[in-house]
């Protein structure tokens, strides 16, 4: 781990007033939707890389899915029923002239335009792992070992518009899957969860693994949480950002039999599928190395800089 | 140019099959929603990359923005009355826990669920270089000689599915702007139409640039479309992919005042600034490259490959 002193601890809404101010982030006018200046692309690009050079994985097969779903694929998974508060779907126009002429007096006007829009076959993607599923599914049985699968970083949306500045309604997951034996599966996830606190201690970074929770709608949802977390299902990575309480910068997800059962996803010898996926948070990550070593990475610990730009 | 003998030319039915087959697309049972195998993707990441190689432009501020804008941006540009029809908005759900009852209920009953959804303050972005011009703006007036802002490959959203290979619902454009002098950003707009030409000659693509026209809605639109032509706004490259006809890889805009008047852009001494932006569709140059070549990089010619992959 660098050698430095800790940066002081910020309140939330100093911090992102501090990363706007210094063009690391660039407000949009909506919370939690932000544009990225150079530098903080630039770190973020290097999370990514160090991340793939400290992978676990062998032989992964490298895909890559635009934040688009099909509709159909959300409701299969059973998302709007565990996460309906969460979901993004896309709304179109399809009227004729008549409604577009409509369409544009009530924009013009300031009237809600909301009504002259239907749902389309897509929605937004919630989880960068969801369009794996169907895609490996449709090859058939998997390969004998199992399949490991890296989207690298692709963007995902949560309908949750929030001024904690690590809370953002649309960021990149940089994402790998697991799929076969479930001891194997089990394992691999577990494997990198320890991995990921090594991989963020290179950085500099305090970080623990603890079992959590998904945020599960409503009061049902407090029993799927439960279960969730007796079997440990959801393990996070947890580091220090800005506020009174540490902010998860990564996941490791044990699915079980969940995405086998819709997709039919069967081992070489065919029996049901395991599946897990880990995920980094890859602007969280990067917003806590900015907290942590400051808001110029110029200055930052020689040893961090050399692992991050090799 | 790469000295090899023309593909032959396919229908474009028979090209998708031949690119899924291939596991360069991934289908996702949506017209124009498609995932990318890794070789795809590497080559798309290429095209990317060669781009920034080759680029006319000096000292650019690196930026980046997720696929989401404010409602009210896109309300504020115009955007829905030349282009209603191509527009994607966010809907989500914000009800309680009877509502997310009925919603779990309608899906699972295969009904409609889209009046269970309201329209939030996000849309998605339909041109990548919209994000930047009120960003720019917030600053106050422009340095002295203007600014160029390289946004990187920034993916889009359009609702058009198509059974085209090379027309897809959520693609990267490489995108690139300018903002200043009137004479300045229009030369700039002209100067990257030839070097597009030149870039992808290189890479063994016959081009040709044309004056173009946006696809405006309605009989209105065909009025905008007129005068968007006879002032030569945009320019387009088009390459043969398949089909009988060529298609636009990259496009060159002149937009005047357009959006300094909508956000009051101005140049250092005060002047209303004028902006062109430079877009190359990635996934369209690398269709044009597998449809060129072949679908086995490995088989390209070796001019070709030495460029993209250096």
């Amino acid at each position: 781990m660098a050698n430095v002193a800790a940066a002081p601890r910020r309140a939330r809404a100093e911090f992102l007033a501090d990363l706007i101010s210094a063009g690391l982030l660039i407000p949009s006018g909506v919370d939690g939707a932000y544009g990225r200046g150079g530098t903080f692309e630039a770190v973020r690009a290097a999370v990514d890389a160090f991340v793939t050079r400290r992978s676990l994985n062998v032989r992964p097969e490298r895909m890559a899915f635009p934040p688009v779903l099909p509709r159909r694929q959300l409701e299969r998974i059973g998302y709007l029923s565990s996460f309906p508060h969460l979901a993004g779907t896309i709304f179109s126009f399809e009227g004729d002239e008549a409604e577009a002429a409509e369409l544009e007096r009530r924009v013009g006007a300031g009237e809600d335009w909301g009504g002259l829009q239907r749902q389309t076959d897509l929605v937004l993607v919630p989880a960068a792992c969801y369009p794996v599923y169907p895609a490996v599914a449709a090859r058939g049985p998997l390969p004998v070992g199992g399949l490991t699968v890296d989207l690298g970083g692709s963007y995902v949306f949560r309908n949750e518009p929030s001024c904690d500045p690590a809370r953002w309604q649309m960021f990149h997951q940089r994402e790998m899957i697991r799929l076969g034996a479930p001891d194997e599966v089990a394992g691999w996830r577990d494997a990198w969860a320890q991995r990921a606190v090594e991989i963020v201690g290179e950085l500099g970074l305090e970080a623990a693994v603890d079992v959590a929770t998904d945020p599960f709608f409503g009061r049902s949802g407090r029993l799927l949480a439960r279960s969730q977390r007796s079997q440990s299902l959801k393990l996070e990575l947890a580091v220090w950002i800005s506020g009174d309480e540490p902010t998860a910068v990564a996941s490791f997800n044990y699915h079980r039999e969940h995405f086998s059962s819709v997709f039919d996803l069967r081992e070489a010898g065919g029996e049901q599928a395991h599946t897990a996926c880990v995920g980094f948070g890859l602007e969280r990550v990067a917003l806590a190395l900015f907290s942590r070593h400051g808001l110029d990475p110029a200055r930052w610990p020689a040893d961090v800089t050399a692992l991050l730009l090799p």
